[in-house]
């Protein structure tokens, strides 16, 4: 099979790599690393250009189609690759490169009269620009994510910058996919400029990429109006237009956001690297505020389940899109895909995710999002140092010990604490099954019901229970009579023991011509894990009664 | 604007002027179609063959990619202009040559040694065969239409004929879409021989087309294990993957069938192609089993909704496909498709309506399947000719008048007539409101009813419903409160007076963070009138409850 990749491809490869090279040293995968830093620098052109693609398929057509093509988020993805190599490495083999590129980035973009008025068609340059802005300290990096992003969607006298482009192409120009009622542009959110924008739209990876930087850009400059552009459109994002199980992108043909309350399940797209933008998104506005539970809440919600559902419990295979319940598809993840971005970005996420588990926040505090056993060095603003270990009971246990601090505040929800003191701290909680009902107006999940418990939203698989043939029979019955248990069998190859829930369901049978109903046992089990054991069908929502309904004239 | 038309828009649009021109001249209609026939005729070859696409596109391509080119599509569509060309100028001048065309498809196709054993991947040609068999009496074309059906999805020693037929052209197999599980081709309906398919799969208007020749040469050939298929068929359609509105085609990526009630609303397909499709599959079986009342049944529901809101009020727009409830896409009907299938499909079955009005059964009876005004000359087995005259009293109100005939058994859902007598019959029945509930596992319709009188299907508009701003919000209550009013002024532009529908519902709010609800009068229009006044969102599909629901926790 010929394997077409993109630069960002062997970008996040790379950056993943260098991630999981830091905690744990192999030789042959490093070997890997700089034999891949190689070849970037030797695709590095004179002025500091570096693309495949506009070297090798289309010379001289660089900077033509930036609104189409991904030469600037491939660059994105590079510089990335190249922070976590100089991370890693604390050389600068591939930063110093791509600092070059970037700065010749810098002189072709820009609103001089000799620049080019443009910003990307697929957002991910700006959030690399600034995560390296952080970490080395160079102002033009900043200066280039603030033009790019206050740019984007500006109406400028002579049009919109990417008709500008189709026009200079000789093309019509071609704003994308998107409901016919929509604003132009608004696939690549550039329709208008950030602060106008007030409803999450478009491709949904696009679009958290995008509101990572904005937030991150809002923080860095302490831009006030910035600021309440990400709060709006993290409450669009979440509050309105976010699935249950953490995932984002209701629609397959532009594999982004619908309306308000519009959470189709068989149709829906739920991207796993839409849930990763996500993922960085909610870190961004945890780092302004710490203090707001959603942040952590869905930052915890959309790994455990969203991110995590994406890719086997091998590691080997990858699902694309997860849409939260299939009809006779029987389904099984892929090893290979055309557009590969998901399973790179899976890597680097969780290579990457130490840095998820605490925030640390103003005056010297941190505040704990994911209860993960971990150790953590922070610095302190007397200069010194103070040392955190969490061992936590697991995501199936409730239950964390917090040693090496002293402790102000012990609600479990906002563990917030002063780093000076030094005692242990422990923290008792327990995983309770909830209930989870759809808003009035999400009308695909009406009379349904979810069920979670502790960070998993569960589901019912076809492989654990044989004797259903047709998940959309369930009925469950409210009160719910659950039962709790660990699994020690079904995952036990990949050396999980997860809890598993069983409840007391009806199923709906059509013989012959009327409606019988009979009870059943109903196996759940974490949504992430469905799909592993071979060709499956699952459903995350599942319709609900109440137990006085008996005839058959009620709504079963 | 450059405008590319197949030879079977040409064709269609040739049928239905004919149509029209046979009950009522047009000197400048008549005119035109006879230049189109004269066009059509100066582009026949020698040997016989016509397709302009391989004659000036791909010349020396003839019968090379009859799997995915509309090659014997187009030829099908032809010889139904050509026949409805014959019955209404009694000339063969287009029948003739197609006749000719036909004679050399014939020696083209089949299981001869030097024959290609292929079949359409579109199917059409062979419904046009057995219609002008049946018209003419040539026993070849009954001959073709029967190989072009049995040799469908057969298994030969070298393979499937789609894969043959894309090796020769070098290209490796392309089953078309369709969900990961199904077998391959069944896009096509061509994965098994007709006789071992036992659920209908894949494109919506190929199944339709196919069905309704199948079901013909089933009656012709009184082949009964045919007529099995047909019948195994129409219940997997009818019974299982139809929607309220009688229209078809769950699933937008291959425009066709989903899983067995799988219904979505606002990604369903139902393309006005198909839902004519499946009146052309209702015919045929009603003209198999005229005492079968389904058969009437969908046909009319059909007709009313899903075929006629594909077209505006005034003739001039469109909707391709036809989903029954949209969400803040304001949507409007297209004056132009660049694959213009449906508005020509309209036409010829308007102009043919005539044929749909009565069933001439077995025994000298006539069966009436739609109350719609007309007369009727029967050929009775005695030679002479009955004459039926009916009068209804239209779609809004009940009653009809049949004159002319004798009657025996005058049950109204199945009128039954004795022809050789001489009385008027007077046929009393009303329209009454009723409320249709979804099956137990079409779960995107849970916990909601659709609102049905007479032929119509209701639905409500925003544009009579200023005050809800999102649909998704109603509430009707059980048990419902209706009032029927005749309205004589909003679609009085268009000369129609409709029975429309107010009903007392609920309106479910968010203030702040808790939910509200308060009661609103809610308007509703039968489907096929949406979307004729301006920009509107609609839904048929509406949330009930019963009256004793008030508090927040209950399911609002």
């Amino acid at each position: 099979m010929l394997i077409t990749l993109r630069d960002s491809d062997i970008a996040k490869w790379v950056e993943a790599a260098c991630y999981f090279l830091s905690s744990e040293h192999d030789r042959d995968l490093a070997s890997l690393v700089e034999e891949a830093v190689d070849n970037i620098r030797g695709a590095q052109h004179e002025d500091g250009y570096i693309n495949t693609y506009y070297t090798v398929v289309e010379p001289g057509k660089r900077w033509t189609n930036i609104s189409w093509s991904h030469e600037l988020y491939d660059a994105g993805h590079l510089l990335e690759a190249a922070l976590a190599h100089y991370e890693y490495t604390h050389s600068m083999r591939m930063l110093g490169p791509l600092l070059k590129y970037v700065h010749h980035i810098r002189t072709v973009f820009g609103l001089d009269e000799d620049q080019k008025a443009g910003y990307p068609g697929h957002q991910e340059i700006e959030l690399a620009l600034l995560k390296t802005y952080e970490s080395i300290g160079d102002a033009s990096l900043l200066e280039l994510a603030n033009y790019l992003i206050e740019e984007r969607g500006q109406r400028r006298p002579e049009g919109h910058y990417f008709d500008v482009e189709a026009a200079a192409r000789g093309e019509p120009p071609n704003p994308g996919p998107a409901p016919r009622d929509t604003p132009r542009y608004a696939y690549h959110q550039a329709d208008r400029p950030v602060r106008e924008i007030e409803e999450i739209e478009g491709h949904s990876v696009r679009a958290m990429y995008w509101m990572t930087a904005v937030a991150a850009l809002a923080r860095l400059t302490k831009d006030r109006s910035l600021l309440v552009a990400a709060e709006t459109l993290w409450g669009s994002t979440t509050k309105r237009k976010m699935y249950v199980t953490g995932g984002i992108g209701a629609v397959a043909t532009w594999e982004g956001f619908g309306p308000d309350y519009y959470l189709p399940n068989e149709t829906g797209y739920l991207e796993t690297c839409a849930a990763i933008g996500l993922v960085l998104f909610a870190y961004q506005m945890l780092l302004i505020g710490p203090y707001n539970n959603d942040y952590a809440d869905v930052l915890e919600l959309v790994l455990h389940n969203a991110v995590l559902v994406g890719v086997s419990l091998d590691g080997k295979r990858f699902f694309y899109d997860n849409p939260p319940a299939t009809i006779g598809k029987h389904t099984e993840r892929s090893a290979f895909f055309e557009v590969s971005c998901c399973p790179a970005n899976v890597a680097r996420l969780l290579g990457s995710l130490g840095k998820y588990v605490y925030t640390h926040g103003p005056g010297d505090t941190i505040h704990v999002n994911l209860y993960i056993s971990s150790a953590l060095q922070v610095p302190l603003s007397d200069g010194k140092t103070a040392k955190v270990v969490l061992e936590a009971n697991g995501p199936w246990l409730g239950g964390a010990k917090v040693e090496g601090i002293s402790q102000e505040d012990h609600d479990c929800a906002n563990v917030d604490i002063d780093l000076h003191a030094h005692v242990t701290l422990r923290i008792d909680f327990t995983y309770n099954v909830r209930l989870v009902y759809p808003h009035p107006l999400d009308l695909d999940n009406r009379g349904c019901a979810a069920i979670a418990r502790g960070a998993f939203i569960y589901c019912a698989e076809t492989i654990d229970n044989a004797h259903i043939h047709d998940l959309r029979a369930i009925r469950l019955v409210q009160p719910l009579e659950v039962e709790e248990s660990v699994d020690s069998d079904s995952f036990d190859k990949w050396g999980l023991h997860p809890v598993i829930l069983t409840v007391n369901a009806l199923l709906v049978q059509q013989t012959e011509d009327r409606l019988a109903q009979k009870g059943v046992r109903l196996k759940l089990i974490p949504m992430f894990m469905w799909a592993n054991r071979g060709k499956s069908d699952m459903r995350v929502w599942l319709p609900i009664i109440t137990s006085d309904v008996t005839g058959e004239d009620d709504i079963l």
